[in-house]
């Protein structure tokens, strides 16, 4: 079994020595408390709601940033970490990045396709589709955020392999009718089932220039069901003792990789790609 | 607006004559009483739990079928109807097969292309994607029940224009957790919001040989929520009052063409179709 946590965190705009220190902090509390594999948010260095280029650029980082080498020492045992980043790209344009990284070092890297809104003032969409990464506890797949509303993405990590999506994101709180979950969770329920995946959403907290975030995190068994919540503010199944801002759901992901339902039916054999567009 | 209705039949298996005289009566009902679209069941015509194939060829018709004549004749004003029956190919194969008709006759056929189970020894897989027909309401695409669990398929509706997806179904009855909505009612959700389409599904009910469905018809908006839904056995936003065994939701067909979310995001015009697989 493979514990997968979701730390809720609360970056502060701008503040890269603050934010590295609570990254820093947080990877060793979850990875010596036995995470296997630890999701933080979009931006979690940076924080989100920018007003200028200037702010990205004082706050942007490459992955090889000394920072980077300090959350990978961090990291205790084969543990895994997944972060969103405001990145620096060695072509001078800046990325909302995602990494995936271990004790040796950065894995794997990701820099957002779809961006929203005014992201696109600051940020230079991805050319790459999101990487799916061997990993001791199995396959993990990552994007970022609005990626996600786009099914093609999480199909294509499962159909690559994926047995763990992990989405670092900043969902901004949007009204629902009463009665109904955070918009994403249906995205993320549905995306879980047709590719029989697990699927970990880690957003964040702290409005920040006013934008309040739905504070959504949680994580979806590989039938969609959702199996932790981590808010209060995110409805349903959420505990408001002592769950706020992470959740943590021990997965089978070796589980994963049966696609069947029955002898007849198997879910990725049933597709039929030539009546797709 | 357009009146979308989906009645909630429970056929009788293999009882043609009566199955046929149930869907004179609501046709004529829902299409005099103001009903511009209505959905019926998957194999409304046949019912479903078949044990040989003599018994889908004592029930199969063809789309040119007397009583198809008769359901056309039924309809009033322009209403447009979309149902599931057990179609009998001038190949001499059965298809699980849906039709939309208005008082003009048939305007397209379609035949499941993933199928579910034990109707892979009945039926023959469609070989043509789900069809998006021109209406006086609005173009409607419409597929049936399993189909829709490939996401492929109502995106493709979409990108051709669909404002409306209607999908006859036969959910079978499967366990959820407690708080949990069935799941195909996620998928619809998700659909109806990556896509910006109204999700029309009917389901069936009347327990068959001893299968019991989900009785989850319900009808979703095109920002994915609840709008209607009829039994009381799918949960959340029944009304066990009247509502049961039909859902009715006025939508605002027109309004899923504007696909954008803000000045900088449109649901279709964000896609990297570069980037899928």
């Amino acid at each position: 079994m493979t514990r997968i946590v979701c730390r809720q965190l609360a970056p502060t705009l701008g503040d890269l020595p603050g934010n590295h220190r609570q990254i820093l902090r947080v990877i060793e509390e979850e990875t010596s408390a036995g995470t296997d594999v630890l999701v933080l948010p979009e931006l979690v260095t940076s924080g989100y709601v920018f007003e200028t280029v200037d702010e990205v650029d004082a706050c942007a980082i490459t992955p090889h940033d000394p920072l980077v080498s300090e959350w990978a020492a961090a990291i205790r045992g084969g543990s895994v970490v997944i972060l969103g980043f405001a990145e620096r790209g060695e072509d001078g344009l800046f990325y909302n990045g995602a990494m995936l990284l271990d004790a040796g070092g950065v894995l794997a890297t990701y820099r957002k396709a779809h961006l929203w809104d005014d992201e696109k003032r600051f940020f230079t969409p991805g050319s790459q589709p999101p990487p799916v990464v061997e990993t001791r506890f199995g396959r993990i797949g990552f994007m970022v955020c609005y990626d996600f509303e786009f099914p093609e993405f999480p199909r294509r990590c499962a159909l690559e392999g994926a047995e763990l999506i992990a989405v670092p994101t900043n969902w901004p709180l949007v009204r629902r009718p009463e009665g109904e979950r955070p918009p994403e969770w249906h995205l993320a329920q549905a995306a879980a089932r047709v590719n029989r995946v697990v699927i970990a959403c880690c957003d964040r907290t702290g409005t920040e220039r006013g934008q309040q975030w739905t504070e959504g995190t949680a994580i979806f068994d590989q039938y969609g069901w959702l199996a932790s919540a981590a808010s209060s503010s995110a409805g349903a199944l959420a505990d408001a003792e002592g769950a706020e801002h992470r959740a943590e759901y021990e997965a089978d992901l070796a589980a994963t990789r049966d696609k069947s339902f029955n002898p007849n039916n198997d879910l990725f054999g049933d597709r039929r790609p030539e009546l797709y567009l």
